[in-house]
């Protein structure tokens, strides 16, 4: 079939702590994670053609409905965050991303997270209930999607 | 027995929708949710007498473990956030709180949300597996904590 | 000539110190202080009419060209901002604020500073060298604009 | 002498502009302008040996007591930032920075700006008129201090 099927589509990035996000417990203040987990996702997008512009020009915005952080080993200032963004395939109108938040110097695992998100008109805000085409087209382009059946 | 043990602990508050907290779809940023909910525990502890410094003067702290978000209608700028912030009891050496986040105009529900927090030690960063007693003398104070049992 | 001209239209407005606003020197992080300053300028804008969505349903919108902060003596997490706002009436085409961020407890001085905004066109981003009519007819509704010659 | 006088200590940073940075007029908003001159003077501090985390280990904390930006041409959403960051000598006990935060693909200035931190002891907040014996050597380090009279 020519492509094969990928298992899954897997960025890594990096992010210096800033230190207007640390509090005063001197360690990365929790909401910030989210931000952490937009760069892993703005860097997935990039990698594998993906990004909210593109989304965008489609006619499309895609917002969070979903996000959820667990915390491990807190990240310092001086440290640097790597960023694991891992795409959940999955046959619904969702774009689900895994993070996996790192301490770049170690590995240890700072956080683990998971975002969904839908797709809806960015001219009315309509939910689509289906894929988008341009996203179907954006699955088979990295081998993600099943291929039209041919035959099969 | 005196003191009925209570369901819950609700807190309701409100914010205002910053213009820096609105995103370029003109909605507010999905992460700063996360800080609607820390000011919904914020004002939770001073109601119910269970703030940050309070803890922290009894040689706590009480980081964030997981922290989870479902976004159900966005808020806007120039709009109000409403938060429920309710007090979830487990005998576990937990702090759970669920949230609602509403539009305080419409009241309809914008987000909804949960934390979970532990207890370390402020000096060593030491995780408690069982409740600090200054923990249980508030959780009887409030009316949560099992009665001693009768007898004593 | 009925209406005097005012020689300062002020606001007084408070604001909590989040956690999430505290660095780990445990006092305000002193970019939170820009934040504050527009929760002030907001605060302004409602209780004389000159909110950002007023201004934006008249075709303007009045970005920030200038900032300017001085900080005195900071504010902590557990403390109040309390934000003096002041209008400084200036015949450019510009709207320009001087704020006094005080310890809403202890009426110290935390800060003070202030903005320049322009006017630019909604639509296209060109920039306005005179008064909008709006905004002359807002002074004039607040008491700051000259008055017409007499003998009209 | 050996070293000669440096006129001036310059650094290049360059930072993505972040999806939550941005605001509804769809330009970064004016507060993270601030942000971005921190990571400047955290990268000049890096490439010439005074971060943070230095000057604390020698007992010392540095806060902003001003900064000031002036804003040209506005960073959107896509692009990234490029930030000189230019140490401002001065006998006086304060360490001065300026800043050209330029559009990195264009190389349009997008804002300028300039903070002033003092020193003081971390330990009880003590502030220092005259300069900490690190920083003097540090001066000397980087070229930038009066070498000690010879016989002058």
């Amino acid at each position: 079939m020519g492509l094969e099927k990928v298992t899954s589509l897997v960025c890594l990035s990096e992010t210096e702590v800033r230190f207007s996000e640390v509090d005063s417990i001197k360690v990365v203040w929790h909401g910030n994670y989210i931000k952490y987990m937009e760069d892993g996702r703005e860097a997935f997008g990039k990698k594998y053609g993906l990004e909210y512009l593109d989304v965008y020009s489609h006619g499309y915005v895609t917002p969070i409905v979903q996000a959820h952080c667990e915390y491990k080993k807190p990240l310092r200032y001086g440290e640097r965050a790597l960023i694991e963004t891992t795409f959940v395939d999955t046959p619904a109108a969702k774009i689900i991303f895994r993070y996996r938040i790192m301490n770049a110097g170690t590995k240890e695992v700072a956080a683990v997270g998971e975002t969904v998100q839908v797709f809806l008109s960015a001219e009315n805000e309509e939910l689509y209930l289906s894929l988008p085409p341009f996203f179907e087209a954006w699955k088979r382009k990295v081998g993600l999607a099943p291929q039209p059946p041919k035959g099969e």
